[in-house]
């Protein structure tokens, strides 16, 4: 048994058990603990980590003394004991709630932006590419990256995993070419995989590598089902999936940087019905003591994203033309954070998906961001020799949006309280958000305009005849800012008649009566 | 009374006849004609033209013998003649009506691919400048411009027109600016017009640029009504509208180039119901004997253009976004020709509707013509020392999309048959036109896909294994087309990476069995 005495507020406690290792450990034994202190009592499970070594873990909330006891068939024993939680350490804001219906916050309060992209597998890739796309997140502007529990199988993406998830062996994929690699989806037969036993190792790896970008300040956002599938992972029994998704929930709930993803294209996994989806979310409700963040992610059709169980939207566009720009309406719609988690990838692959212009995306990311919502991002250009593609990869990034997020997150960072709103008095033909908290008919403290792919030589502005407010220019392809001075009553606003263009307009003063 | 012994068909036969010129000739006379051959026979009015003359005119649709009848009112006479219709002179193909349900041809028979402009009072400036017009619109791609037969108050057109459609005085227009022009908006104090005397001059002078048009190929899509007004000309009464449409009837019906538009922004007429428009509508079915092309052209909401009397739907944007991407909705909905008479402006004013760059005019143009629709454009820059924006004055074109006009003409002309529609196997991420013949699953004779504003690296085609398709790469906007050879069965087309490229796919051949 191996314990800690000490962890961070929103750390890892964890306890390393002996316990039985004879029959399937998987799924004939159980361990559950309850920790607490003044403020808090959590229930959770543990899992067997393979070689007779059970763990659990617990992610406390407060500072200060807690408790301990865990019991269960996998020992005669009942483990107790005592630990102290610390004040988290400097960069450690605890994990990310949904605040004021549409936005997001670390649990000590500090605004969450979201800024994601996506690498389907790029943890089970090579340590050298795990290591670079680890670099590459690093010096990034992202704060959020999807990626899948499972392996994945699609175009560009053909290959074996550097492990697998159950213990068993995977068909022979010496067969697949990028012509032939469809036929194979959903096949499983010549896989034989015993979906009653984990490879714990293969966990290990994803925790690791949750550790990692917790390190640099990103979320994880973990896909647990996917339609990507060669292996039969997707089409397991009701039995099989509630297990993984208890085992998961176990390993990886006490992980501050983790989000729940469902499915991604849930509507593309063709054994899963609706039933499935509600019975593994309840599972996800009550398994992950710590209520993380929760959505399912759609290909043709949204899921009903005002089930009680999801936290936000996690959306796929589902219009060529109108993709970031229906963020008011899905807002309305769904009344929770809408996340943009594609919005088609910058890049040119021959998939209509996959192909779009680094300045397309970046106005869909500011977009979206003057409408309220949260985008995301990845990459898909045609790979080079190594055959790497950030969307499924990680690696580096080739694209031109990425390095101008930077500022679209710092000018976020700017909003008064806690996010964006659409305003009101808005035009058809622009868009413009205020703080979230902007009353109806009040003059907002502060203003965002965004010009998008129009070019305008100008534009004029008036709240009222009283109030003063600063406006910097901001050109979000250039990534200028350009102060303009101070402005009150009606006021014009020059412009570059360029495409791209963003005016921030912040209260100022107020002229005295 | 000045007569001709012979007129080329589908030209104008006009008699010029002495009448009475007491009280008021507009209201107090009537001039009515007949004009026949062995294939047809037309009843029409004739009109005042000042100075004690009355005009009828007539266009003819056959070659060979006719004869005329003329009586009214006006005169104690009856006119009575022959005259000869000659075959037509080249170029002249005869006015343009709807053919196949969703397209066009002339009379002879010749299809016509509609590329629009539009400066709404180009012929209300000097002389000068309407030679200018005439000499850019000569040199360019465009064969249809849309103009107003009112003179037009509104931004950047706050001036005089060169005269009035009527006998009066207009208000003191001193007292206009830029900042104020929109109070006067509808504003009727202070105009003195007499609505039931028309200023002959007026008219001639728009015939002699609607003959001038003519001579460049060019159709005249006339705006009867509109609500840039402020001499109140849009808020006459039912007689006075009656009246006027009658006019502008008998003396415009027989220029073989004229369509109908009987408002544009139809919506924003304060003082006009849905039944005015049915009612001047049935005036315009009634009184213009050749059927001449009509729609009438929104604001916010489309007119319902299922309405028998519209026989094709001149469209402004009503979604910022979705704009062209639309005709095949508005084809399924409407069942005739789509003009996309607006889809924003190319330039860069501070109104959104007036601020779109070459590019995405261009990208609109091709999304429109792909989908089987007929787009138009117009350009709105900042104007220089001379205030004149093409928009509204006409002069000269200072963007980039207008010039790559001709390409895509040169394409649509190349299509076989009469024109194109959405090909029904496209994905729903493409963009893809076939003949609009083309049987249900049959394998295209000819297919036209665009690749918009994505930048996919290779396209997978597969029609048949039996036809033979040659293939050709257009960069449209570089205005290059490559020919890449002829393809059977599966087969990949390479592209550059880049937006806005078509690829052109034309049956030239069959595997022999």
């Amino acid at each position: 048994m191996s314990t800690q005495n000490q962890v961070e507020r929103w750390g890892i406690f964890e306890l390393a058990l002996p316990g039985y290792s004879d029959g399937n450990p998987f799924t004939d034994y159980e361990i559950k603990g309850t920790f607490q202190n003044e403020h808090e009592k959590v229930d959770c499970d543990g899992f067997y980590d393979g070689e007779g070594v059970y763990k659990i873990r617990f992610m406390p909330s407060f500072v200060g003394e807690y408790s301990y006891r865990i019991s269960g068939t996998f020992s005669e024993q009942t483990f107790t004991g005592v630990f102290t939680v610390t004040e988290p350490r400097k960069g450690n804001h605890g994990p990310v709630h949904t605040v004021h219906t549409y936005h997001f916050a670390y649990a000590d309060g500090t605004p969450y932006y979201s800024i994601g992209t996506t690498c389907y597998v790029w943890h089970l890739q090579t340590d050298e590419q795990i290591q670079n796309t680890l670099e590459t997140l690093d010096k990034s502007a992202f704060n959020k990256i999807r990626f899948c529990i499972f392996p994945k199988h699609y175009a560009y993406n053909i290959g074996e995993p550097r492990s697998y998830p159950y213990e068993g062996s995977p068909m022979d994929s010496g067969v697949l070419t990028p012509e032939n690699f469809e036929q194979y989806f959903f096949k499983k037969e010549g896989n034989h995989f015993d979906f009653t036993r984990f490879r714990p190792e293969y966990f290990r790896h994803i925790e690791d590598c949750i550790l990692e970008l917790q390190k640099s300040g990103i979320e994880a956002d973990l896909i647990i089902m996917h339609p990507y599938d060669r292996w039969g992972f997707s089409g397991m029994t009701k039995e099989q999936d509630d297990l993984y998704v208890k085992y998961i929930t176990a390993r990886f709930s006490a992980f501050r940087n983790v989000w729940w993803s469902l499915a991604n294209e849930y509507d593309l996994l063709p054994d899963k019905q609706e039933a499935d989806w509600e019975r593994l979310a309840e599972i996800l409700m009550e398994k992950d003591p710590y209520g993380h963040l929760r959505s399912i992610h759609n290909c043709k059709d949204f899921y009903d994203h005002r089930r009680p169980w999801i936290t936000h939207c996690s959306i796929q566009r589902i219009d060529l033309y109108r993709t970031a720009e229906n963020v008011n309406e899905w807002r309305e719609k769904y009344g929770k954070p809408v996340v943009l988690d594609e919005i088609a990838y910058e890049g040119n692959l021959k998939y209509g998906w996959g192909n779009i212009t680094g300045e397309e995306m970046l106005r869909r990311f500011w977009e979206c961001a003057c409408r309220g919502g949260y985008p995301g991002h990845s990459e898909t250009f045609l790979p080079g020799e190594d055959g790497m593609i950030w969307w499924s990869h990680g690696g580096e990034l080739h694209g031109e949006s990425h390095e101008r997020f930077q500022l679209l997150l710092d000018i976020m960072k700017q909003t008064p309280g806690i996010g964006l709103k659409p305003y009101e008095k808005c035009e058809w033909d622009e868009v413009c958000a205020v703080p979230e908290e902007t009353l109806p008919d009040a003059v907002p403290e502060y203003c965002l305009y965004y010009s998008s792919f129009m070019q305008p030589s100008s534009h004029d502005f008036y709240f009222d005849d009283r109030t003063d407010f600063s406006v910097r220019v901001i050109d979000t392809w250039n990534m200028t800012i350009e102060d303009r001075g101070v402005y009150r009553g009606k006021f014009t606003i020059n412009l570059p008649s360029r495409q791209y263009m963003a005016i921030q307009i912040t209260k100022c003063g107020m002229k005295e009566e």
